[in-house]
């Protein structure tokens, strides 16, 4: 197994094709040598969110201060496709998860939204922005999810660029299934899903006044928040992103 | 708010339109009383797995002993699509995950099965059951998953009935993309998600030798176990299952 073993993958804020030594800060290096028991001269996969994937070895200069020895590249850099996510906080597990489950399927884009029913409104993130690294590199992403600041949902709807198709999950079913709302003509989508307590009635009519927003229902069982946006990005991702056929 | 606010449900082994008492174990009673806080007379929705759901109020016989009088059917019984959920069970919390998020998904059967990477076989089938009955209740589900004992994969398949087309999530990437694989004309499936570890060669190449069995991809990104089980449930859901239009 030892020869065919996945190697780690790590996110390094650097230039890894100019660079040929890449400093490692104290919480990488610990995880390194530490948590995954890497000696010097072990291989590691890095990417910067801008030139791919390279081979590296790690190395130290003195027992506490490594650095990674750029050897070759591996993967080109490449963008997941264009398509957001706005999700309104909920609880720290739950929110954790969507963080994570976003990366994985693929999202350019997270911005948390404050509705009238969001329970929560302590969006951490520089939490957000840990976890979703973390998810980029166990999933073998290029790049990485930009985080947002947490908005306000309106006023978000208010300077929305209109090229982009919003999905907004609607649990009052009094929209066509997503399947067949998600528009492959289209790839700039953002998908909207609400809080547990559902939209309310204002932020409902004011969505379904918009030009660029479409509601989409997810069948007719409830779904938690963070189901209801593993299964939107999905069901996107089959039919309009690239899980499809290259 | 507190007339529309949504009603408790309860999933009770017990006749609901034959009998008009229902006796709660006190699990059940303390759950309603203590941690929900409704009082005697306050309404409950209660359901069996084969009569539907039911309008019930508290009602306590002594005070400790508590029963819901039934009142009134509020809809009938109906079961979720045809579709199987065979999973290689992970670490606590992801396993916890999966039969959550497959309940909410609309699953009829979940068998854990044993391959030659599973990491865990400390398969707690009582705590499946609870899980996926405290997911039924919130997801508003009439019908419970039925969860079967853990299996050994070659064992299954050797006995499976070839009329349920078992679809097998393919990291190698030598499949199709899922939602060309998921067949709408074949409403008898299973979906096998396996191990982190992904299945082994001797398993990969049984499974692509069963006429009943085919390999499907989701997308290049490598996703957690409880990510492709969410994923492709949804996706099936979406294509073949009961997210079409009515």
């Amino acid at each position: 197994m030892s020869g065919k073993k996945t190697k780690i993958r790590l996110f390094v804020d650097a230039d890894l094709s100019a660079t040929a030594e890449v400093m490692l800060n104290d919480k990488q290096a610990h995880y390194l040598t530490n948590v995954m028991k890497l000696a010097s001269e072990d291989e590691v996969l890095a990417f910067n969110n801008h030139q791919g994937e390279f081979l590296c070895a790690l190395q130290n200069k003195s027992k506490k201060t490594f650095y990674l020895k750029v050897l070759s590249q591996t993967r080109p850099y490449e963008q997941c496709p264009d398509i957001w996510l706005l999700f309104a906080p909920v609880k720290k597990d739950q929110t954790d998860f969507i963080i994570q489950k976003a990366t994985e399927l693929g999202v350019a884009k997270i911005i948390p939204v404050i509705t009238t029913h969001t329970i929560s409104d302590k969006v951490k993130t520089e939490r957000f922005i840990a976890q979703s690294i973390e998810a980029s590199e166990q999933c073998r992403r290029v790049d990485l999810p930009e985080i947002s600041e947490a908005q306000d949902l309106e006023k978000i709807l208010r300077s929305w660029d209109e090229e982009r198709v919003l999905y907004f999950m609607d649990e009052t079913r009094q929209a066509k299934p997503a399947l067949q709302v998600f528009d492959s003509n289209k790839n700039k989508a953002a998908i909207l899903v609400g809080p547990e307590g559902g939209f309310s009635e204002a932020e409902l009519n004011l969505l379904r006044s918009l030009p660029f927003a479409k509601g989409a229902t997810l069948g007719k069982r409830i779904l938690r928040a963070e189901t209801a946006v593993a299964a939107a990005l999905s069901v996107w991702q089959a039919s309009v992103g690239d899980w499809r056929e290259e």
